[in-house]
């Protein structure tokens, strides 16, 4: 399937405001896998359907992580902790998605986790720092990935725990498997 | 044992300046039990032990957590992590301590845990706003004691946490689950 027929698709399953996001997640993980030596077309694929999940009804997804046996921590969470590994089962199994890589990082785009790839790594940064953010501190996530991949990251995990324990949200245990990986 | 003979070991274990925190810890625990309903004898006690094992070799301690079949997880971390669980091993095994709400407010003095008793909260924030603590922020943290010790518990947590990612410190997970267990 073609870029075009993607995104046709995708854009009936979400928000306008939310396609708009995913548009720009695409050309930033696409403009990143082009300076850090990453396939642009796993890139693309990867960030086209990072977000396909966003709005799925919650009891579906939580019946998806049960009866195909993804991490049953996920059954406690609600979307969005559920929407990324979801995502990948539907990426997997209605677009057909095979390669390990753009399934992972579809599954851990709001999470992270311990041991990330570089396109994992390029998808989790871009989700964060496309075009349409607007977060106080985007514009220094957005200079630390134009020189550093690995520095972007774990400046993109700390600014996402900060913000999390900020606003009183819940922290996934993935999350911190992830940022005690980076700084280890 | 009677303050007097706690204080004259505590003292042969640490140096000069860990005693005077844990002093400072004693009265700010009995202060908090006077004002929230707890006994002050348990938070003096538990608060003289807290930091017991904070000077002990890592790799002693190391060997108490395998010997006793204590939290396996505990392996991997260093003193900072090791020093509340070693220490409840202590005060258990050494100083004949049998309530079981003293030593878990020693063992999770640190990491905080969920489902945190009153007395578990007390010795956790005192040890962190006694007087002799100066870092940013901890006047703030004895004003909320002043008035809501589960408030004054979420600032005191959130405040490590934001801390430990800031500082580029690992965040062990029982610290995460406290979290998550006091917003929720």
């Amino acid at each position: 399937m073609e870029r075009d027929d993607y995104l046709a698709i995708v854009k009936t399953r979400m928000p306008e405001k939310r396609y708009i996001h995913t548009i720009g997640v695409m050309e930033t993980a696409i403009s990143l896998a082009k300076q850090y030596g990453e396939d642009e077309k796993k890139a693309e694929t990867a960030a086209i359907l990072h977000d396909i999940a966003k709005y799925a009804d919650e009891d579906w997804m939580r019946e998806i992580v049960q009866t195909n046996g993804l991490d049953s921590r996920l059954l406690e969470w609600g979307s969005e902790i559920l929407h990324g590994p979801v995502g990948a089962w539907i990426a997997q199994h209605e677009f057909n998605i095979t390669n390990e890589d753009i399934l992972n990082a579809i599954r851990f785009h709001t999470t992270g986790r311990a041991g990330m790839s570089k396109l994992e790594k390029i998808i989790y940064i871009a989700d964060m720092i496309e075009p349409n953010r607007k977060f106080p501190g985007v514009e220094n996530l957005r200079q630390i990935a134009k020189d550093n991949l690995d520095l972007a990251l774990e400046a993109c995990v700390s600014h996402s725990l900060t913000f999390l324990v900020q606003t009183k949200q819940p922290i996934f245990p993935v999350s911190v498997e992830c940022f005690n990986d980076i700084i280890s």
